[in-house]
């Protein structure tokens, strides 16, 4: 087994972050086997979808209608509303399992790994790449 | 580890595909591990769910309601609504990953995996079992 | 590979139940590896969120204004509006992964493991953890 864990510097605001690249890399050279993408924090998760159509900003748009940063959350720490970031990981989850062949992710040609942040109060976050091989 | 990629007829409707059938003559004689299933696709999912007792019709039409096809994606390739398909991925992942015991899924009596395409432009899609042992 | 199956009483109500006591014990002692956390069941599912600051409750919430006990459902057996806790694994999936490192779950500061439980009818519920070596 292979792990690492890397820093994504998310910004101030609701983003979706390309991994690709960083997991790609991180699985070159391996054989065959399964790369784990977890988010140790408690308020991001990781999706695997189509980046630059504008289908991530959609995807940020639909969490917003179906957990909105309102004054409804039981948990109240942080920025207004910040109890909807608390519950994203409920809905699209901090971990993704994904086949490797010969040292390639076998996304989907429009498939990418995307950390979903809502939470505007943490700029950087960690992301653990871990390779098991098979 | 083993891998295979099969390919699913899931027709011009919306479809919630039963893959246990595949799945489970996939670990047939395989020892104990870890099956994953992934759908190399922007534009569908992979849930584990009762299916034939109308629960797989419930999740479709729920779905409909989380991610209408309407005119208000950024995303505009493809039929109308059709960036509703490419936000289906951040909520019905295209990965999911189940224990194997002597060759068996470790699934419950009434749970099947079910391959969720909400995609009408596709007919054909392609799924990756892949087996660890362990 | 070591895999266990533990019963968890949910009880009579909507439940958000923490394993993360469970599942630690189980690796403890280990090596590296990936650790699943699997619900045979067809009305549950696995979240790993914070608990014990209000964001389980705020997910069952949001959970039930996303797929309400409503008249709604093809599914009808067991109490009214039962179809809902069909539909849930669909959204919360019985499954997800986590990186062990040295017999210590890779979990964040805030992150737990929860069972999601929306089913009034079942009071008791089994998790799969299944360990496997890297």
């Amino acid at each position: 087994m292979k792990t690492e864990v890397v820093v994504v510097r998310t910004g101030p605001s609701r983003s979706a972050t390309d991994l690709t690249g960083e997991a790609s890399e991180f699985v070159r050279g391996d054989g065959n086997g399964l790369l784990n993408v977890f988010v140790p924090h408690a308020t991001a998760g990781v999706a695997v979808i189509e980046t630059g159509a504008g289908s991530d900003h959609d995807l940020m748009e639909i969490l917003e209608d179906l957990i909105p940063h309102e004054d409804r959350y039981r948990h109240r720490h942080g920025s207004f509303g910040h109890g909807a970031d608390h519950v994203l990981p409920g809905l699209v989850a901090p971990s993704t399992t994904i086949p490797v062949i010969e040292g390639r992710l076998a996304l989907g040609t429009w498939q990418s790994i995307v950390l979903i942040d809502t939470n505007v109060d943490n700029q950087e976050r960690r992301v653990r790449f871990t390779f098991l091989p098979g």
